[in-house]
């Protein structure tokens, strides 16, 4: 494995090695010292042609902690805004020894782009890329929700996950569908029929219209962010009625069974599709993801660069 | 201490701890090895809401200088210009595993906020907030007049200190007042009437409209910088009047003691509080506070997240 | 040696002391470990008033695998656009410990000033100034020349390169054209009349319009850039015209001797003054150039703050 662009490309022996590696970054991120000499004199871009300080920050941390050398590089103000094509900055990144390149990018396939051009020799991270895929996002659900709903090292079967919100919008839908259904949980997409994505009957998945139905069977709910440049729009009528129908809030908690948890990806919209007393609620891993999101960053950055099994049993050892 | 937001939290004994502290990573910073491994491992965020690069950049000097990984996070272009809350980053800073966050933010009390939320358990150094505080320019200030005016490591009793211009917007005047009161230091607060805090007569200060009166009696005189965007409405006419009232120039140069010094926090307008033959004399200390800053935060950083006493004394072996 | 402000001056063996620095530097980077200990606990500052991703990432990449540390500082938000002079910026990075301040500005003579100026007592270097110099840019340039068509750590004599395009405005071949001249080669400037500066006629160069006849002389052909902002006013009609006459395609490239290689300085316009064809063609050493843009700056930094010719004897051990 040199890149990680979709979890599409995940074998199943791949995704719980991945969880496995995280879970001991996890264990040296909270040990005395923080950092593992592992990636020294190793230089990873971060290159961003969409902003999100959120996912930057986190592979920054991750790679940090790794002891790499991190260079940030936001497209804007640069020459991919004097109409630098991706090919350019790809071969210069590549040219001036880049071991990884971290892309997010407004368009879908920029990082498969990337990857399969020849542009680079070195690793290639899809942070996002359009509405396409968003592969450490579902790594770190993933591993959220084994963490708390399973023992050990094992994978998500007897399961059941439900994402609610603009499925047809969410690079992190996509890739965790793919994912959590890899490991073995069952998906539910809970969305209204405008925010469904066309082919999604053929997903391997079940979809509902129904939120609170849907809530009594589900060992964790992922709300989505609503992104609110497409409320008002044809998508849905306004934000009062989506919180309504689709919005995470006290009455419903009382729906979900015991031990069910809130996840979602962040930055919340508090209030619309989500209540406060849901995000803060004692059943929300809502801060834990974002925890994960360092460990699992860690292990993929790890895998990629200094190379898998071996590297695994070196670091546990 | 786990937080510094208001120098009004420091007791005499935390205030002179921390300019000591400041000499001993002075004198590293002057040695042939300028890097401390103390905080290896350590992650520290600048979270800046305005704009300053001058006290990041001392910040992140500072930071690097004692082997911490440091991470910017400007809020331009975050998820918080998507509105997301000051909770929220703060909540997903920490669960990234930020030691310590060093907070700039438009808002009076936003470092206070987030200190006393429980969003974070981190430290959280306040880089200015509003007109209220930013406690490190005020202990650069403090160490700054110790260094010239003083022997050794006492304090300043016995030294009259002049604070001049807009009072009522400057946090570093209030942070400065509160320290350099609790130090033994007199200081006199010169402004217009206008540019004066409803209240300030309440506090431990003289108080005067007149710089040509106070100027020799002196043994600092602080010159703030006049925010050019309230030049020409109510609080004064115009920047000639300004000038010529509140301005330091030659020949208030010699209006003061042989040994008084002059400073300003910076950035200086020129010609405007002050001219460029003041700036650049041999009495200004301007500079020296830019040096002295990054030791006197290097100090804080230190005694915030690697323990206090104990550690000054290692240091110091 | 304490600063790099023009290929002025430097001297012929200073200027062969880089390259073979470089060359060193080069052989660090392909190796196992990318990372040299030399600079560790120095503090490098990316001063740049204009953006230019490429160039501050190539400084920072090179500082990192020194082990310095890199502060970026954009002039954007920054205290310059409160209108601070670069005097009282260079002052305050000088007064909080930068080592070596890389400068890029669009004022010509910038570079100079900073360095005439005991604002600084660290070294400054020049990665463009205006329509003046950039210096490491053509030391990258002889670097990559000298490793393609010399042998060892010889200079360049016998060679004849060309320089095609905006000459007028650029910095890149004013750089090139002392260097390139000093190390021996023999250099043609090949641009329309009005894309001439006044006076280069006496330049130690020859002259040509006429890129057809020149192209069967060059050992080595250097495409600049096209400003897109200057097409279409009184420098040259349209797009598709300076393409026709100074572009380089495959028609031209035929004409060429059967090892001379393509050089940009990047980015590029393809299509405009260089077809995909020409730049992705086995002649092309246009990345060669990126990658060796790091080794130069890696021996600029080092030989400027780690102390000259013991220290490279001590290297190469």
């Amino acid at each position: 494995m040199r890149h990680l662009l979709s979890t599409t490309d995940l074998s199943y022996s791949q995704a719980i090695t991945i969880l496995d590696t995280a879970q001991e970054m996890a264990r040296i991120s909270e040990g005395p010292v923080k950092k593992l000499p592992t990636l020294r004199g190793r230089t990873i871009v971060n290159l961003f042609f969409e902003d999100s300080t959120r996912t930057r920050i986190s592979f920054e941390a991750a790679a940090k902690r790794l002891s790499a050398d991190v260079i940030n590089f936001s497209a804007k103000g640069s020459s991919t805004s004097k109409g630098e094509s991706l090919k350019d900055t790809a071969q210069t990144l590549q040219a001036m020894g880049a071991d990884a390149v971290i892309i997010r990018h407004s368009a879908s396939g920029a990082a498969q782009r990337l990857a399969s051009s020849h542009w680079t020799s070195g690793s290639v991270i899809n942070a996002g890329d359009g509405t396409h895929e968003h592969p450490t996002q579902a790594l770190l659900d993933a591993y959220t929700i084994r963490k708390h709903l399973r023992v050990g090292t094992s994978d998500l079967r007897g399961l059941t996950v439900a994402i609610v919100g603009d499925i047809l919008h969410s690079r992190v839908a996509r890739s965790n569908v793919h994912l959590l259904t890899l490991l073995g949980a069952q998906v539910i997409l809970v969305a209204p029929p405008t925010l469904l994505p066309v082919g999604a009957q053929t997903w391997p998945v079940q979809i509902s219209y129904d939120l609170d139905s849907v809530l009594p069977l589900v060992d964790a709910v992922m709300m989505l962010r609503v992104q609110q440049e497409r409320m008002n729009d044809f998508f849905f009528p306004t934000a009062r009625e989506y919180s309504h129908y689709y919005g995470l809030n006290a009455d419903r908690l009382k729906l979900m069974k015991p031990n069910a948890i809130i996840m979602h990806p962040g930055p919340m919209n508090r209030g619309l599709e989500i209540t406060a007393e849901c995000a803060d609620s004692a059943r929300s891993v809502i801060l834990e993801q974002v925890t994960n999101g360092v460990s699992v960053r860690m292990a993929v950055l790890y895998l990629l660069l200094a190379g898998a099994p071996n590297g695994i049993g070196e670091l546990s050892q």
